[in-house]
């Protein structure tokens, strides 16, 4: 596997384009298309707020349902939540008009949508980007990057990535576009990802294979702790490298599952990172865990602390917030028997051992919470199970950002 | 029952004292003591943090088996929290003194922790302080605001109450001091809170009490999400008003429970009203629920947000925030059913009903989130079951407080 430039057109057969459509801000890209040339195996995960927007709600039954997915629409501005009747109707209109446009069925789009809650989107101007949309569509490795930009709402830049290998003699591509920044917290947690392959994969093998991995990616991600109503993850598969069906569990669908973790857990780590406000990415490796669900417990419980996301934002190595963030976690251990230490470039710095602080150089530490990002890791010593996590700090400009999100 | 002055020294037989001791801070009251001149009936609650401070341990353990309680010692600015053995031995050095000092029995003496986790207590101020605590206990009103004022930490202000009632004939009178302001999340939440009580009461009444009572006034508070390592939430009851001997379940009971209730609730208010960095306490009423552990889940829900605690601050009326939070609370409920709105002095302003957002004057909501206090109903139109709880803000100073903890 090796990663390659680009993102969603890295594949054969997709194209993309973002552009202006004024949804609610001005002059910025805010629409987005994704479109593959052949239909295309999809799976997902969705939010796991009942309260889910309107295209999540039309999304999730045309992953269930439909034959085959052919495009993804996507707006920022406006997330289409809490839009009752008239909410799911623009989503019907918006597919309907995308779908005459390409020449697909209207049960082969899919939508996505990010911004504010409440508000019902501006149907004319989604109908006129559409347009745009389709007229600029390309395979371009440009026009992904401009889906990308599209997508962002308080994201500081585009997040793009894309890997390759070989299955059964045939190149295959995974390439992705994904954004965040607010509401990111885990449980299908990622605001919008969207991965493409030109892989030939069975549904059931692509659907199980986003089932799992979501757990170890997206949902082990927060900015805030706060479950957004609109998260989504698609997984677009084409069949355009023409290898053999990769079916479950065979070697093939391993190589593949594993690529596609690196793409997913590549997108998770550029979410986090670009928190809103955030200064540096705080990852929190679990090891020697008594359970999978324990590790993940406690690691994701670590990165959610608002209290340990302010003391790395002060550079303050109050470990005590993180054996405290441990504690309330859910997962049962014994502190007597936990070690924290930080990861250095692999190099250990002890800060507890065994239930007790340990004396350590609080310049060191200093040093090493100015880095761009902070690797903790919380040795359980009950088992041999292990997860990892990634948020950021808490600093004045995500309450600057928050204060007053809707002007 | 009515609300009189003072604090724990309020009711019958109680005496109190706060002095320096110079334990981490300078020039500021570090110490407290609570003492009964008769033995006390104990009830209390204390963190479901797995990682719980040494006082907490041994806490827990004196008011479970001993027969009964005489003193309560408390310091702040270390909370021998993650300590080992040294800080077990810590807990019993300090009581041992206390007791000696006293002229009680070490197993009657309690101990009460709050600052920073991991360092040892420097037990030769302990002893200095306690040796102060001895000679400048009293029972007059300002020695229990002493202690309110000795028990803070990051706190602005002290917070204690008071109020009487008769039963069978006699006036009990029910005292309470409290410290809060960061660390702060449901399950067992408040940092430290200490109620006396003349009221002669079974230790199985106070017990029931006690564990009702938490669950719908301290720990249906939130600062921080963080639950601490020290929570502990203490009774004492001496019996010196001479009613007779309250039982479960007699209306005596529900009378006692009920000032016992508005105490708490009062206390865990102030709490959240005074979180780090607030300028505003927020309360979330949810009724109609489908169940009383819904209407909890869900009004904590919403005053553990963020993103709705950035907004309140930003004086936003984002009410897609608070739909979002009801919608990952854990709490089922049909998104279509809700209402959302502020009660501005009992009077309905409605942001959000049945699904869909209402149109609403911005300039009004932004007067209503200028008051120091926020009310948030959610009317979950799915049973009969409701529940309130308070948080505050997310500022500024709150990041600013906590990015510096230590130093």
């Amino acid at each position: 596997m090796k990663i390659i430039p680009g993102g969603v057109t890295a594949p054969k057969g997709f194209e993309a384009a973002g552009v202006e459509a004024g949804i609610k801000y001005e002059n910025r890209k805010d629409m987005a298309l994704i479109y593959s040339q052949r239909p295309c195996v999809a799976a997902g995960a969705f939010t796991s707020n009942k309260v889910k927007a309107a295209p999540v709600l039309r999304d999730m039954r045309i992953v269930e349902e439909s034959p085959y997915v052919r495009a993804v629409v996507v707006n920022t501005g406006i997330a289409n939540a809490a839009t009752g009747k008239d909410g799911l109707k623009c989503c019907d209109d918006t597919a309907s008009e995308a779908a005459a446009l390409l020449g697909v069925p209207e049960d082969s789009v899919l939508i996505g949508s990010t911004g504010v809650i409440g508000p019902v989107l501006p149907m004319e101007r989604i109908k006129a980007g559409l347009k745009k949309l389709v007229s600029a569509k390309a395979a371009a490795k440009g026009s992904g990057f401009d889906a990308a930009t599209a997508i962002m709402t308080t994201d500081t830049h585009p997040k793009e990535f894309a890997v390759e290998l070989e299955i059964g003699g045939a190149t295959v591509t995974i390439g992705a576009i994904s954004k965040g920044s607010g509401m990111i917290h885990p449980d299908m947690c990622t605001m919008l990802s969207f991965v493409t392959t030109d892989a030939a994969i069975s549904k059931e093998a692509l659907t199980k294979l986003v089932k799992n991995d979501v757990k170890d990616t997206y949902n082990m991600i927060s900015v805030d702790g706060d479950t957004s109503t609109n998260d989504s993850f698609i997984v677009l598969a084409n069949g355009a490298a023409a290898n053999p069906v990769i079916l479950p569990d065979t070697p093939e669908y391993e190589a593949f599952g594993k690529a596609l973790h690196a793409v997913n857990e590549h997108q998770a780590k550029a979410l986090a990172e670009d928190g809103e406000g955030a200064t540096k990415l705080i990852e929190c490796k679990v090891v020697n865990a008594a359970s999978k669900e324990d590790a993940r417990l406690l690691a994701r419980s670590v990165i959610s602390s608002n209290l340990t996301k302010a003391a790395v934002f002060g550079r303050d190595a109050n470990w005590g917030r993180i054996i405290c963030a441990l504690g309330y976690s859910g997962a049962g251990f014994d502190p007597g028997k936990v070690c924290l230490y930080f990861d250095r470039d692999g190099e250990k710095f002890t800060l507890y051992e065994y239930g007790r602080g340990v004396d350590f150089d609080e310049d060191e530490a200093k040093k090493i919470l100015s880095a761009s990002s902070v690797r903790i890791v919380a040795d359980m010593n009950d088992g041999c199970e292990s997860a990892v996590a990634w948020g950021c700090d808490l600093t004045y400009d995500y309450v600057k950002i928050n204060g007053d999100y809707r002007s």
